[in-house]
């Protein structure tokens, strides 16, 4: 696991009864300095994971209560109920003993569906977006993210530049990209709360920055290796916060992520 | 307050320290006999009110982790983080001393925006669904409802009768509509998180019931008083679960609320 940069930089070694040490790092900083929110989640997340009766996380929610700083961190768990198909927990990610992210999330078992699933209904109202094949992508140079480290270890390939790379910001605060970890790593659902946070926000494309408040993941289906076909906009920007949605797609068609985060609007 | 049903049904009264008693009522019920999972949040939204120095709930958050009956019940609160402009808070609903709901959220003052919201960036990327004035939509006799209670407490207008009414599930599972409090209690944002909640799930034009999971809800603008204008859409049912998102708009042809949440498909 440690040979893969997100495995390493989320992993958590038991410290006490529900309770893990982590280390938070840099490598993944947007535009800012401070820690990627998403990979404070994933932490919790895999802590979680280790005390969960059913193998996959179903949906997961973050409240960003303090900026993290790289370092070591704590990360307490709880396990809220343990029911027949679905079971419920809580994770708090401290640093130098104050609270930085809130996580609360349910497991389930996404390979054997939930249950009665075999005679329930199928409605797929969507698909991918529809992009040219990777290799026909725009691919960004890693100086044009500026400060954002995360460039070094996410591929990140768009249609088309986005007008902020130019200086040049387009007005349209949604893009369609393929993302992947550029160290060869496939993307598993622990690694979903990471991917659907870690593109330049959408409203950059409105001359503005980020920081999110909350943040909510739907884990679908577990991804087929390869590349991820992801969808990222934003639909209100009003009174200072905006909302973000994200859709991640594997390589075989399925949706495997359907986030939705409420943010500041940063000027 | 307590000339109104709604305000009547999600009174909390302090019973100690961050601790509330609070009634579940069947009065809300949908299509089953447990109790609204949207009016349990609104209930511990309120006693969570009562602690923030913000008066506005801006983004809520409810896992759902057993079934609520009928009768006394309680809830703990506990202020996770007060900052500058943000607050954050959990509350926990318990019946019998079994937790119900936990839920966690984040309150601001959504009169005076956000934090240099006057300079930001403004994007309206959607507005209100097209509908008829109510007085030409479709008014559904409470009896078409079935088991739900609900019916007789929020009056609710599509343009048309959806097909599950008459028994021929229209296939697609998403609808228009506007909503009210039968009782001519306005809406306000301690009221979203049951108006989100509050009609028949989308599924139904699927031939499916709904049981959440769990439930975001962000509130956007404190509504005006009057009509809602409500869009309900769910995207994808796949392997026993499904989404489904939800819009309120004011009055005003303000954006109000918009929520997700995630729930098994019951057949």
């Amino acid at each position: 696991m440690g040979d893969y940069a997100f495995d390493a930089d989320t992993s958590v070694s038991p410290s006490g009864r529900d309770e893990f040490s982590a280390t938070l790092t840099d490598r993944w900083n947007g535009m800012t300095s401070v820690v990627n929110g998403g990979l404070e989640m994933a932490i919790c997340l895999r802590a979680l994971g280790l005390g969960m009766p059913f193998p996959d996380p179903l949906v997961v929610s973050g409240l960003f209560l303090r900026p993290g700083t790289p370092g070591s961190a704590t990360v307490r768990t709880s396990l809220l109920r343990s029911g027949r198909t679905t079971a419920f927990g809580e994770a708090s990610l401290s640093r130098d003993g104050k609270e930085i992210v809130r996580v609360t999330a349910a497991f389930a078992d996404l390979g054997a569906g939930a249950a009665g699933a075999v005679a329930g209904p199928v409605f797929v109202g969507g698909g991918p977006p529809g992009l040219p094949p990777p290799s026909e992508c725009a691919r960004l140079p890693v100086a044009a993210f500026g400060p954002a480290t995360i460039a070094e270890r996410i591929e990140f390939r768009p249609a088309e530049l986005p007008g902020w790379v130019r200086g040049e910001p387009g007005g349209r605060p949604s893009m369609d990209f393929w993302m992947r970890f550029a160290d060869g790593r496939d993307a598993d659902l622990l690694a979903m709360p990471l991917l659907v946070d870690c593109t330049a926000p959408s409203v950059m494309e409105l001359g503005a920055l980020s920081a999110t408040i909350e943040l909510t993941v739907h884990l679908r289906a577990r991804p087929a290796p390869g590349w991820l076909a992801c969808r990222a906009s934003t639909r209100f920007v009003v009174g200072g916060y905006h909302e973000e949605d994200f859709e991640i797609w594997d390589s075989s068609g399925a949706l495997v992520a359907q986030s939705r985060q409420l943010a500041l609007v940063v000027t």
